[in-house]
């Protein structure tokens, strides 16, 4: 019975602000169900590494992560400091395509005692998973600028989706989708206007959903699919959609259940042949950085999402349990100001650790 | 004083079905106002043409349209019979590259007597204006596949954003910022995931922003913009978008806002070169055509934008007014299903006929 080794990378803003209260609350879920647990805090994939640096981060960076069983992440991005293309392709992202973390699983559900934006929804109403293509697609690399500084300048980028990279995501969803009560996939397109890649997804989805003759499949353009995610949000059941899509859908989907501060995300590698990586949706919120008024649920639910990759299923429903009882509590004084109180990252962090 | 032009395209689906009513009242208000309109209609961008002709246009439609001041449009689109891709790539899309309709106009209104999705809203509370790029960027038609029907396939399609492209939709959203009291502008990008066309567009904005030093410009990426259109969309002014980022804003705002089903759009040629064409934002709707059921408002407000576009500010704002205290009144029996009524095409459309 090894310890399970975490790696810990903070980051950025609100990433370094929030991390500790994630930690504390695997180690009490660890003590309480007398799991094994280490922990190493990294302080790269961070601007301030790249201060010192000049990098987001050390060359043996994928030697060193690739020891670990799961990456625990906070948030990284300082655009006053480092342009966001660069800290995030320098850190993130190149996790996500080294690591082969081809799945990014966002879970979407409105809570009791989490204020919602969208009018007459109560708990229990919204619940469904987002699974996003988290490799390809429209997070390309390729591409350039010709006649740059002139009035014919003009830029290209490639959207590229391959066989293996569209049905590995789809078989995910579709097997998810098969074990949930409602058995019903939605695929997010935009095959009228982007005629080329976007076919070609619905073309896989119809041949995928051939193996799945038990669940219900529809899809729908992106534009009006978002415009169903505020008016009809309990419609939905497994969402899954391309990196671009994918990306938009998982704030979206949060923000109707009350605040992204809430959603944590997994970046998975089904295979296991390298880490998976578990991390808040919210980015580094530079605006409110440095206030510890940050909501501390989105990395604290991740870290219950890493419990729950690795089968610990009492300690995952232990914390996501904490989550649900406190907020469902509603004490002002305790929650954050995303969710309508007056708490701090600490008041809320504690919280739900002393609930664990 | 010659008559204004309209060559008017029905399309597929309730474009058939609520084209009538938005020409009834464009000739309610030419008749109260004096002006002088005529109307030619045209069965070609249909699905039933594309069946008979093998073609979703004649070899001559460029001519015949160019011929007319305005288009005024219905919807396209009958997946089951003819692919998305195909009709849309045939018609819309080639009607607005090839009369370089570079701007599309959105506004975004919560009007009175609309039911709002979102919790506390009021009428008066979300008055802002989406301009979307209409010709380039992520909707273009380059690409293919290669290692077809192998575990290889990979399909590749280009964004493409030209220095033109960008600058005069920024100008246009610039110009359009600076004319209203608040004077904001908001920017919808994605560089930190898409690092070269959308890294580009904010270095534009930028540039284009040193010549509006009166204008307060912001810009979120698209996946946290989402986001606040639901939780803070009194915050928006005029929000301009590449042509995939202001589709889906312009869904999921006029969503925000009670329905898609009252949202009009200008696709606009500002030079007057070729005819700008106006249309609901909606689209077909195969799922509720043949009943009689669709909302008319959307058409009728785009005949609105079309008399303001030829400056008949009168004319228009009596076609705005009349929707207004139609709606306002919200009499069940008149206002159709997507906005809690009882009401049909027909009961609703000459309603706005007779107050105009
Ligand atoms: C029908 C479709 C191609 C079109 C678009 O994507 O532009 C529509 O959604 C719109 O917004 O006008
Ligand atoms: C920070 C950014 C590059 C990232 C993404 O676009 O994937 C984030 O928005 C997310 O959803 O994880």
């Amino acid at each position: 019975n090894k310890p399970l080794k975490i790696a810990v990378i903070p980051g950025d803003g609100i990433g370094t602000e929030v991390m500790p209260y994630g930690v504390r609350c695997l180690e009490a879920a660890a003590k309480t169900f007398g799991l094994e647990l280490s922990f190493q805090t990294f302080d790269f994939a961070s601007c301030d590494f790249y201060d010192r640096l000049g990098d987001m981060l050390p060359p043996d960076w994928k030697e060193t992560l690739a020891g670990f069983d799961a990456i625990y992440f906070g948030a990284v991005g300082m655009p006053d400091r480092v342009p966001d293309d660069v800290s995030l392709w320098g850190s993130l992202l190149k996790f996500r395509r080294e690591f082969d973390q081809y799945i990014n699983l966002r879970p979407c559900r409105l809570l009791a005692g989490v204020k919602c934006p969208l009018a007459g929804r109560k708990p229990g109403d919204i619940d469904f998973w987002i699974v996003r293509e988290n490799t390809e697609g429209e997070y390309s690399s390729i591409g350039g600028k010709i006649f740059e500084g002139t009035d014919r300048e003009t830029v290209v980028q490639e959207t590229v989706m391959t066989r293996t990279g569209v049905d590995r995501v789809l078989k995910y969803a579709f097997d998810l989708a098969q074990s949930r009560p409602r058995r019903k996939l939605t695929s997010a397109t935009k095959s009228n206007g982007i005629s080329i890649t976007m076919p070609y997804w619905d073309a896989r989805v119809r041949e995928m959903a051939k193996g799945y003759p038990d669940v219900a499949v529809d899809k729908y353009h992106i534009d009006i699919l978002t415009a169903h995610f505020v008016q009809r949000p309990d419609m939905f059941d497994v969402v899954v959609g391309s990196n671009l899509f994918g990306d938009i859908l998982s704030d979206l989907g949060p923000a109707c259940t009350g605040t992204i501060g809430i959603a944590p995300s997994g970046n998975i590698n089904p295979t296991g042949a390298f880490p998976s990586l578990f991390e808040p949706v919210h980015g580094s919120a530079p605006d409110i950085a440095g206030k510890g008024v940050a909501n501390p649920v989105g990395m604290i639910w991740a870290g219950q999402m890493l419990l729950q990759h690795f089968g610990f299923q009492d300690a995952a429903d232990a914390v996501l349990g904490a989550i649900e009882t406190v907020l469902a509590r509603g004490d002002a004084a305790v929650i954050t100001a995303d969710m309508g109180g007056k708490g701090t990252t600490k008041s809320l962090g504690e919280a739900i650790e002393s609930e664990i």
